[in-house]
């Protein structure tokens, strides 16, 4: 029975429902309890990859949370956590959180040193939480917007990236991008490293989980 | 269908079963995947609540994870992770955690500034990992071991303590004693200061979820 209703907010802007509905099926599939709604926000077909497009995607997730039905919970599907504190002021009787926030979290329990593989030059903000001197930071070659990663050479070199950090002492690598998700990196990166893996999605859907249990528990 | 099966261990000998299995009862009504067998450690009537108290247990711990018979995974059902490092080291090829690691992940989620409310003079170890200007640590007066908290003063004063964490501004509270969890103080600790409240029990339930459900989409 799904009973915890969630609205997930993508950053990327598809008609490709194969690629629109993969992190809804994705935590659907996890946590049977979780009614997912999916909604993209308009005109940002490279999601976000650069402060200035993350600045533009603000006011859209605004804009876009309004129209699910009453959620019992928010979720921005993008590991910069973009509009998660503007959500959290406009919704402050329900939870509201994003992937990068949710990763970080999870990363913490499996170690001090932590592998962080995305696509931008700069961290997304709830990465630089971790100590600077605890981050092993990786991005794959020649990626520079989630749809890259979509590619075989974008695949491979996430690989790579994973194997680099790993070869720094890496504990547990914290994916930077929820588009690491889409193409299912983490359990490819887990078996070839042998650390464990953090998928933003995964981890967005494990709080919207505790949330849920949590509601049901204490009304 | 109960697949995933957890080694449970409690640091505080007791023959009282509603005391002992309180934490296997709230796993399993939460999380209705995990199977979870119950076994404390011996001689140990007041848990553990010195440096001292927690040296005497950690080999007792170790005895006392050898009887179980091929879990999934184990957890030390205590703040401050007892064992868990010897553990991991002995059982490398399952996850293991405990009470306190679990529960200051997921109170980073919720925020920088961390309530600490805990039973002992020192922190237990995982909750030395938040930055020390972000706590704010409290012990409710008179409480000294976990058998304290189940008096009506104990009960008392864990929430007035609860109320200073509050008025000093922190932005979440992690519990720091599972003897918290024993005695359900998280969801009238959340009613009553409108902070979230991490329990330790819940935190440690909800990381062997997922590893459940990693494993089962991982084999």
């Amino acid at each position: 029975m799904r009973t915890f209703k969630v609205g997930l907010i993508r950053v990327l802007t598809t008609e490709d429902e194969q690629i629109l509905y993969s992190h809804q099926n994705q935590l659907m599939e996890k946590f049977p309890d979780l009614d997912i709604e999916t909604k993209c926000i308009p005109d940002q077909p490279e999601g976000i990859h650069s402060k200035e497009l993350e600045a533009a995607a603000v006011p859209k997730i605004l804009k876009t949370a309004e129209l699910f039905d009453a959620p019992d919970m928010l979720i921005v599907s993008c590991a910069d956590d973009p509009g998660v504190k503007e959500l959290r002021e406009k919704y402050p009787d329900i939870p509201v959180t994003g992937g990068g926030e949710t990763t970080v979290a999870l990363a913490m329990r499996y170690g001090e040193k932590i592998g962080i593989l995305g696509i931008t030059d700069y961290l997304p903000k709830a990465y630089v939480r971790i100590p600077e001197e605890n981050r092993i930071a990786a991005k794959p070659l020649g990626v520079e917007s989630t749809l890259d990663l979509l590619t075989d050479q974008g695949w491979e070199n996430a690989l790579k990236a994973g194997d680099w950090i790993k070869s720094k002492g890496a504990h547990v690598i914290a994916l930077a991008c929820t588009g690491f998700a889409t193409i299912g990196l983490a359990g490819e990166l887990e078996k070839r490293t042998g650390l464990p893996v953090i998928d933003p999605v995964m981890a967005e859907g494990l709080f919207a989980y505790y949330e849920h249990i949590k509601k049901a528990d204490r009304g």
